[in-house]
């Protein structure tokens, strides 16, 4: 991820940008909100047609689409902006793919505040902010989170489904602990229609969730179980417990306490799967993966990006005989599958 | 700057990585906050060592350096972390050009607020701030830039000292408008022992370049004139008049203003010299200067970076014969040398 330089010297390029790499933020996020994307691909692609479009001023939406441009998110051609292949695929808001809402929890104020705090949490070891407790409730976050981050599941959630063979169409019983938006245990309802799916959130954030399951046609297969990983009765005889993105919000001996539940309501035979950043043992590789570190740092009181030797010994202490890893193509987490 | 997806299938990893690049911001800022470049300049390369150096938690600043380490400014072996050539040159406080103090600058509060409101400045066409209007006085921002930016200016200050033959010895009267620091007078009344300077800027801003002049030895031939560059009398018969970063921050006819006041303290066959961010006309090369224009959209009511034709008009109406443009090597900025 490092610029490298093109000549042999020393040069604060690198340095300079990213001290101001936060006004790339700011401008995405601007382009995103302000929608400029989807008025480019309906044909106002002129500073003065974009400006009618997105009511804004010309003189505002000509240097924001030139600052999109240098940064590689648009492209222009004799005053006329046009939008990349990423662009059109991932900004435009009448594209499938659209990525456009995770701008809201990616540059949600709590996060933002917590980054501002940095070396503060350096020098403590864990978040600066009070609320770095992820056991306990913070529906307002997470509700954000499950209405703007939902679209991103989509590969890694349909690489589960193949991953536990949910196409087959074996009835079966599948927990979804920390569902959110519940998209990674809705795919697996909508590719097998047999599966049962119990979904675990603080309630606010599993009305979410039962949305995207009536929309998606498996609302009567879909039970919500509103509550506490760390308190709520789970039930057992599950085939699958699926834990995404959940364990890097902890310490380890929290980590244990929750696998061990979940080893209680695996029936025998079944697998946990959990999703996760998991990086090298270097932690420094591969980047995507090692970077969330320091979100967890910025942001919680003992979280972390756990490597896998990590979670094989979490995972084997809580009971299950063996953990593989599977990384998700073209996306920076992996799969870890533990069977019971 | 465009980060290239090495694949043929879209991927929203540049997206993602710029909507969550406030994070590389604030673990740069954080990192030279508490020092790791120096300590680790120092020796303490370990985070446990690292962690007592610097007063930090081991985990902290483990988190932390493999952060750095991943973004280029670290590099990390067997657990051991090094600098890389452009830290050790640029953010280790014992090398002689650290520019680690810009980060004070560029993380400024008052910079991040705007970018924060920065969709409401593109519906605007200006700041969403309510104190755009640089012509006021603003002493503290401008305090804290003299006090961080000196060290990034050494490039440009000698550049122009080359360009105006400074080192001739030849007697010269030069006025420095919104010195800031003072460190582009400085540097010419270094070069050339018969150069006197004036400077100009809010009172506050001058106590640190006149600190800057007597530290540099040209205090005798330093003078003072605070107050506003468009209400105070400049004298005249100027040899020189530097203009460094000061046009952005305002509309054309303010800085046609500007300009003619300068074109009157000029004695003929002087000139005007002016140091600015100059994008191509087609406004997003190069890189860094095009980009400029958002941080005038962002904290300014219609500042810009403008460009070599735009400024020849202006410098022209105002009455100058003739102006050059002249990049500094290895540097974004460019010096246009206007003759009267």
């Amino acid at each position: 991820m490092a610029a490298p330089t093109p000549s042999n010297r020393p040069n604060p390029e690198h340095i300079f940008s990213t001290l101001t790499a936060y006004q790339q933020s700011a401008a995405l996020k601007a382009g995103i909100e302000l929608d400029v994307f989807t008025a480019i691909a309906d044909g106002a692609n002129t500073s003065a047609a974009l400006a009618l479009k997105t009511n804004t001023a010309e003189r505002g939406v000509r240097i924001l689409c030139d600052y999109l441009t240098i940064h590689g998110f648009l492209t222009k051609e004799a005053e006329r902006y046009a939008l990349t292949m990423e662009s059109a695929v991932f900004l435009n808001r009448h594209s499938p793919a659209c990525l456009a809402s995770m701008a809201e929890f990616l540059g949600n104020p709590w996060h933002k505040k917590n980054f501002e705090m940095l070396a503060e949490a350096v020098r403590k070891g864990g978040t600066a902010s009070s609320d770095g407790d992820n056991t306990k409730p913070k529906e307002e976050l997470w509700i954000n989170f499950a209405r703007s981050m939902a679209p991103l599941t989509a590969p890694s959630a349909e690489f589960i489904a193949g991953l536990i063979g949910a196409a087959g169409g074996k009835p079966c019983k599948v927990l979804d602990i920390a569902a959110g938006h519940g998209m990674y245990g809705i795919t697996v309802a909508k590719r097998n229609p047999n599966a049962q799916i119990v979904a675990l959130d603080w309630r606010g954030v599993l009305e979410v969730a039962q949305e995207n399951a009536r929309k998606l046609g498996v609302a009567d297969r879909y039970t919500a179980k509103p509550g506490s990983a760390f308190e709520t009765e789970f039930g057992n005889g599950y085939d699958f417990v699926l834990l995404t993105n959940i364990f890097h919000h902890f310490d380890v001996p929290t980590c244990g306490k929750l696998m061990r539940r979940v080893h209680a309501a695996v029936k025998p035979g079944g697998k946990a799967i959990t999703l996760e950043f998991v990086p090298n043992e270097d932690r420094i590789s591969p980047p995507v993966a090692a970077a969330f570190s320091l979100v967890m740092l910025a942001g919680t009181d003992a979280g972390d990006a756990y490597t896998f030797s990590q979670y094989e010994k979490m995972f084997g202490n809580a009971g299950f005989v063996k953990t593989t890893l599977h990384p998700v193509p073209d996306m920076p987490q992996q799969v870890l599958v533990s069977e019971k």
